[in-house]
C-alpha cells in the first residue's frame, strides 16, 4: 500500500485539472453501465458516454457505472457531458485520494475506498471508488470489475418498491452501505490472522513472528485511517453539512455510521491486542534468558567447587598427607558427594531450581 | 467477546432492515410481559404480541418486556403492530451494537448492554438491552431471562405513588438506573481480579500471571469502550437532546450518569494499576536476572583464580623449587585460603554479597 | 482509597433517593451547629434540626454544619425542613461521590473532597464534604470533626464586616477556599515523599523502592482526578453557569481556581519527576547487571587461557621437552606473566578496566 | 535545521518592525521580476523596486517576483512603496518564521516553506517564501532562485485564458499549489531513505542504523510540524477566514488542503513505520544476545562436567582402583561419550539446540 | 525551581487578600522609578508610593515601575493610592503564581514570569514580574533589578514619535515583547546544553550523562509550562478577550505570540531530542552488554574444550597407549592448533568475530 506514496507523485508541476491516471497499467476497454428506473420501469444496458447525457433531465433515477478509469478519454467525455468540474475528474483517475466528499454546487463528489483481500494471498489492496450525486443521476467510477455492488443491483432488479421510489440519494446510500458491509470481511481477516499470530507467538515464536505482528500492526494503522476517513464522510451527510441527502436517507445513512463505528472499535481492540502481544514477545525473550542463565549458574556453581577440588589434589608436591591415607581418595568422594547435595539443597531451598 | 465480531458479519449483502439474529441458537419460547400501570390501578400478565396494541392509545403507562430475541417472527408483529422502523428492528435481533440512542419520529430507540460475570467462571459476558420509548408504552427486549429489572418490577408493585405518577419515561430511567447498578458488580469483579492477580505477581509470578495480567487488561479495554458509549448515551439525554425527557426525570438522570462517571473512574484506576502491575513484572524478571548472574559471577571469580593455583602445581616440571618444600602443600593451602578471604571482603566492600 | 470502590455497590437495586451512609461506622452523636450572621450581630450555637428551620427565611446568613453524616435520620430531617431533593440526600450520604456541583431549582448542591494525611502513617484520606447553598442559609455536611473550617469561623468571629456583609455565596466561597488551601499540605507531602524516594533510590535501591515510587504514582494519580473535579467545579462557576454566584464572590472565585491551577502543575510535575525515577531505576539495574558481567568476563578472560597452559604442562605424555628443561618452570610463569599483562594492557586499550 | 534557532535570537532587544536578515551571507544582487498580465496582454521583465509601484492600482494581475532577501535596503524601498506594514517586512527577512497567514487591512501575508534536499547529500533544507496578496499585486520573496515557480510561469506564459482571468487569488493559490506539489518529493525522499535504513536493519544492524533511523525520525518531526503549519494556513482560507479569496479559487483551495492530508497521512505512517523498525532493532539486539548466552551455557554444560571427571583422575592419591584397571582409561572414555550423548539429547528434547 | 511549591503553602489560612511575600530574604529598599511621556516631553525621575497619585489623571503616558517588592507596606500603599483590588495585590508579592491575565473593572492585571540563567551556572531562574494596566498608568512590580526593561526606557528615551504616541497600551505590549525576547536565551541554553548532553554521550556515557539528560528533560518541562501559559495569556489578549488593547497594539501583540509560538516549537523539537538521546543511552547500554557476553563466549567456547584435552591426558591412569607414543604430545598440540583454527573460522563464518 506504501507504493501509491510514490505513484502519485508523477503529476507534479501540472496545473490543477490534469488528468493523470496512477494505477497499474491495464488494456482492457472501459465498460459503462446505465440503470435507469422510477416505480414503474427499470432499464438496463451498456452505453457510450454520449448516450447518458439524455438522462440527465429525466426525472427517474439514472444509474451510470464505469468500469475501468484508466482511459482518460472516455472519463472526460463523461465529464464534459455532465458538466463535472476539473478538479473532480482529476480526483476520480488520480487514486490516490482518501476517503473524502465535496459540494460542487449542484453536485455532491464523494470518493471512497473499497479494502479487499488479493487473492490468493494474505495481502490487503485497496481501491477507489467515486461517485458524483447530481439531481437525478448518480455516476461511480471504480478501477476494476468487483462485486461490491452486485447486491444492489439485485436490490433494483427485484423490484422493490421502496428502493426505486427513494431516489437518486437512496441509491448513494444503498451502495456506499454495500462498501461498508465490506469492510466486515476486512475485520474477519484481521481477526484471523491475529490468532494465528497468537498461537505462533505461544507455540515458537521466532523473529518471524515478530516481523508478522508488526506487518499487522502496520496494516491496520492504514486501514484504520482509510476507515476514519469514510466516518469523517458519513457523518458530515449526518449532521446534515450535504443538503443532497434527504430526511429518509439521513436515517439510513446513520445506520452506516454505526456499522464504521462497529468497525473501527472493533480495529481498536485489534490494536490493543497486537499491542500485548508484542508485549509477551519481548517478555518472553527474556524470560528465555533467564532460564539459560539460570542453567548455566546451575552446571557453574555446582561443577566450579568439585574442579578446584580434584584440581587440590592432582598437585604434584613432595609431602600432601591426604595422598597417603589409604581411603583417601574415597574419603574425598565423599566429601564431594556431600557437598553437591548440601548446593542442591540449598538451591532448591532458594526456589532455584 | 471477541466473538461477536465474527457473527456480525453474517448478514452481509442482505439489504437495510433485513432481521438476522446473531447470538447463540435458542429454543425457548419468547415470552412476552405486560405491565400496564397508573396511579389507580396495576395489570401484570403474559401476552401474545397482538394483545399489546390497544394499550399504544391508552393514557395509562405500559411496559411491555420481551424475554429472547431469536423468534424473528414474533419481534416482526410487534414491530408492524408499533409501527417500529425497519432498521429499528434490524437493530434490535443483531446483538452485535453498540449502547446507543436514536430519535425515530416520536419514538426513542435506546440500545444499551448488559455486563455480567458468567456463572462457574470469571469470565464476563455481554448481553443486548433494547428499549423503545413511546407516547405512553415502553417496549424492552432482551436475548434471555436476567433479574436485573427485578427491583423496578418490586417498585412498581409496591405501589408508590411516585413511581407510578410520573410515567413512561421515568420508567425508562428506573431501568436504565438498574442496568448501571448491575456494572459496580463488574467493578469489584476487577477489583478482586486485580488484586489476586497482585498477590500472585508478588508470590510466585509466572508467565501465567503475565497472560492473567494481560487479559484482565484486554477485558478491562472491552467494559470501558462499553461503559463510555453509555455516559455518552446518559450525556446526550441530560443536555436535552432527546426530547422525549421531561425535566423531573432529567433530574434522576443526572444521577445515572454520575455513577457511570463514578465507574469510568474507577476502571480508570484500574487501568493505571494493571500497567504497574505490568511494570513492575518486567523489573522482577530482570532482578532474578541479575541475582542469577551476580551467584554465578560470585563462583566464578571466588574459584576460577584457586582452580588456576593448583593447576599449576600440578605440572610436571622436572624442577619447581615449591614442589620439593616439605610444608609447600600447607603453604600453598594458607595462601589461597588468604586470597579468598580478601576476595570475600572485597566483593563485601563493594556491596556485592 | 481503592476500599470505596467496593462499599459503594453496597445499594444496589434500591430506588433513587434512598440513603444509605457507606462510610466507616461511627457511633458518636451527631453535631449540628448554627451560626446566624449580618453585619450587625452573630450567634453561634449547636443546635437540633428542627431549630434550624426558622432560619430559612430570615434575611441574615445562616451556616448550618453538621459534622457526623451516619445518622440517617437526622440528616432525613434536615432535609425535609430544608426541602431538599431525595437525590441530594442519597449523595450527602454516600461519600463515594466525585466533586460536582448540581443546581436544583433555587438550590445550589456542591459536593466537594477533603484530603488529608492519616496520622501517624503517609497515607492519603478522603473525607466528603457536601454544601448546599440556598438563598439565606448554607449547608455543609461532613463526615467527622476536622479543623478545615476553623480560619473561617475565626475570620467571621472578627467580625470582619467585609465577610459578614458579602452573603452565603461569599461563605460557600470561603469553605471552599479553605478546603483548598489544604490541598497544598498534600503537595508538599508528595514533595517530600518524592524527595525521599529519589534518595534511596540513588543511595540504596531496592525492589521496594520501586514499590514505593510506584505507590506514590498510584496515589498521585487518585488525588490528581479529585483535583481535575474540583478545578471543574470551580471552573463551571467561574464562566457564570451557576447563577447563584453574584459578580464580587466570582472575582474571589477565580483566586481558588488559580490555586487549584497551581496544584495541578505542581502534581503534574511530580508526575513527571516519578515517571523519570522509575526510568532511572532500570537504567540502574541494567547497568549493575553490566558490571557484574564484565567483572566475570574480566576474570574468566585473565584466568581461562592460563588455567589451559598449566593444564597442558600436567599432561602425562613420556616425552615432553619443555618438562625437561631446567628452567622449564619459571621459563612457563615468565611467559604467563607477560601474557597477562598484555592482556590487561589490551583491556585498559579497550576501556574495559 | 536547528541551526535557525540560534540565528533567531541575533535580533533581541530591538525594537519590533527592525529588519535583520538572518540566513546564510549572501552576496548576489537581489533580483526583480516583474510579470504583468490580464486575459488581453502579458509583460514580463526585470526591475528596480520602484518601477513597480505604476502597478499598484492598474486593474490588470502583477506578479512581482524578489528573489533574494539579504539586502535590506532593497526590500524596505518595496515596502514603503507598497505600505507594507514594518512588521510584514520584518518577518520577510526574519527566516526563522512558522507558516502563517496574517491579514493587515487590505493585504493578505502569508509565510511558507520551501522544503528540497540539498543537492549531493541526503539532507533537509527548508527556506521562507514570503507573499504579500494585494488588490491587484501579488508580491513574492524569496531566498534564492529555485524552480518552484517555472511550472506556474509557464502556465501563465502558455496564454491559458482561465489563468489570465482568475485575477490575483489565483495567482497566489498556483503558487501554494506548486509549492505543495513539491513536497512530494520530500515524502518521496524520506520513502527511501526509510526503505535503505529498513534493509540495513535486517542485514547488518549496527549503532549507526540505529543512529540513521532517530535521525530520520528527528527530520520526519521536523518536516511534520512545518507541514501541519501549512495545512492550518491552507484549511484557515478554505473555512473563509481571509476575505482576500473568492468562491472559484477556494475550491482550488480545497484541492491544496486535500494534497497537504495526504502528505500528512504517509508522514504520519512513516513515522510508525520508523517506531516498528525502533522495535526490530531492539528487539535483534535482545537476541542476539540470547543467542550468545545460549552457546556460552551449551559449551559450558557440556565441558565443564567433562572437566570434573577428567579432573578427578588425574589426583594423586596413593590408592585409586580405577587407575589400576587395565581398560580404565577407555571405560572412563566410553562414560564420558555416554554422557555427552544424553545431554545433547536432553538439549534437544529441551528444543534448546 | 520546585522549591517554590513548599513556600507557597505559606499562607495557608489566612484570608484571601492577605500580602505574604515568599521569595528569598531581601534588605534593599525598594526601588520606585517614574517615567511619564506623551509626544510632547519625558520625564523620569525615583519616586515614593505618595508621589505616584497625581499621575492617574494626567492624560499622558505613566510607567511606575517598582523593584523589590519584599516590603508590604510600599506595595500596599500603592495599592491604596491606584485602588487595586487586595487579591491583585495578594498576587503581585506571592511570586508563585502562573502568567495570567485578570480584568478588574478598569483594569488588566498580568502576572509573567521573567526566565534567566543563574549566573555563574547551568541553572535556569525564574522571576516574577506583575503589571497593571490603567488608563494612563502602567504599573510593573519585579522582584529584584534585570535588564530586561532596558531596551523599551531607551527606545522611550530615544524620543520615538510612534511610541510616546501610542500609549499604555504599546508600552504593556512592549514590556511583553522585551520579556518574550529574552526567552530565546532559554533557548539557546538549552540548545547548547543539549549538545553538550550529546557529545558526552557518544563518547563516554556514564550514570552522570543519564542524569544530566533527564534534568534536562525535566527543566524543559517546567520551562515549556512557563511559556505555554505566557502564550495562553497573549493568545487571549490577541482574541480580543481583554478589550484595554486597541487594534494598532493588537497587531503588535500577534507578533509577540509568534515569538512565542516559535519558541514553544523549538522546546518540542528539544523534547524530541532528549527522548532519543534517551534511548540511545539506553540502546548502549545494551549494545556493551552485548559486547562483554561475547567476549567471554569467545574464550569460554575457544577454552573450554581445550582444557578439558589437556585434563584428560593428565590422568593417571596406568594403561594410556596414547601417553606413550612418542610424538603424542605433539600430535595432541596438532590436534588443539587445528580445533582452535577451525573454531575461529566457525565463529567467523557465523560473523561472530
Amino acid at each position: 500500500m506504501l507504493k501509491l506514496i510514490k505513484e502519485s507523485s508523477h503529476k507534479r508541476g501540472l496545473p490543477p485539472g490534469t488528468m493523470v491516471y496512477i494505477g497499474a497499467e491495464r488494456r482492457e476497454p472501459v465498460k459503462i453501465t446505465l440503470l435507469d428506473y422510477d416505480e414503474e420501469h427499470l432499464e438496463e444496458r451498456e452505453v457510450q458516454p454520449e448516450d447518458c447525457f439524455v438522462y440527465k433531465d429525466k426525472p427517474s433515477t439514472t444509474w451510470i457505472n464505469v468500469t475501468g478509469i484508466h482511459d482518460i478519454d472516455v472519463i472526460s467525455r463523461l465529464g464534459k457531458g455532465f458538466n463535472l468540474h476539473p478538479l473532480m475528474l482529476e480526483d476520480i483517475v488520480n487514486t490516490a485520494q482518501r476517503p473524502k466528499a465535496e459540494e460542487y454546487d449542484d453536485m455532491l463528489f464523494i470518493v471512497v475506498k473499497r479494502l479487499y483481500i488479493k487473492s490468493g494471498s494474505t495481502e490487503l489492496g485497496s481501491e477507489q471508488i467515486s461517485m458524483v450525486l447530481m439531481k437525478n443521476v448518480v455516476l461511480t467510477f471504480q478501477e476494476r470489475e468487483g462485486d461490491d455492488f452486485n447486491p444492489v443491483r439485485k436490490r433494483i432488479d427485484e423490484g422493490r418498491r421502496l428502493f426505486r421510489k427513494l431516489g437518486p440519494d437512496y441509491l448513494v446510500y444503498a451502495l456506499l452501505d454495500a462498501i461498508v458491509d465490506n469492510y466486515f470481511f476486512i475485520v474477519e481477516h484481521f481477526s484471523e490472522e491475529i490468532d494465528k499470530a497468537e498461537e505462533e507467538l505461544l507455540d515458537r515464536p521466532t523473529l518471524t513472528t515478530l516481523k508478522k505482528i508488526q506487518d499487522l500492526k502496520r496494516a491496520l494503522f492504514l486501514v484504520r485511517k482509510t476507515i476514519w476517513s469514510m466516518r469523517d464522510v458519513i457523518g458530515d451527510f449526518m449532521v446534515g453539512k450535504m443538503t443532497m441527502f434527504k430526511d429518509p436517507v439521513l436515517t439510513y445513512m446513520r445506520d452506516v455510521h454505526d456499522h464504521l463505528i462497529q468497525i473501527i472499535e472493533n480495529l481498536e481492540v485489534f490494536r490493543e491486542v497486537l499491542s500485548s502481544l508484542l508485549e509477551i514477545y519481548l517478555t518472553n525473550t527474556s524470560n528465555k534468558m533467564n532460564e539459560t542463565i539460570k542453567v548455566l549458574t546451575f552446571i557453574a556453581t555446582l561443577f566450579i567447587p568439585l574442579t578446584f577440588i580434584v584440581g587440590l589434589y592432582g598437585m604434584n608436591f613432595k609431602y600432601m598427607p591426604e595422598l597417603e591415607w589409604h581411603y583417601g581418595y574415597f574419603a574425598i568422594l565423599g566429601v564431594m558427594a556431600v557437598l553437591t547435595v548440601l548446593m542442591i539443597v540449598y538451591l532448591k531451598l532458594k526456589k532455584w531450581i
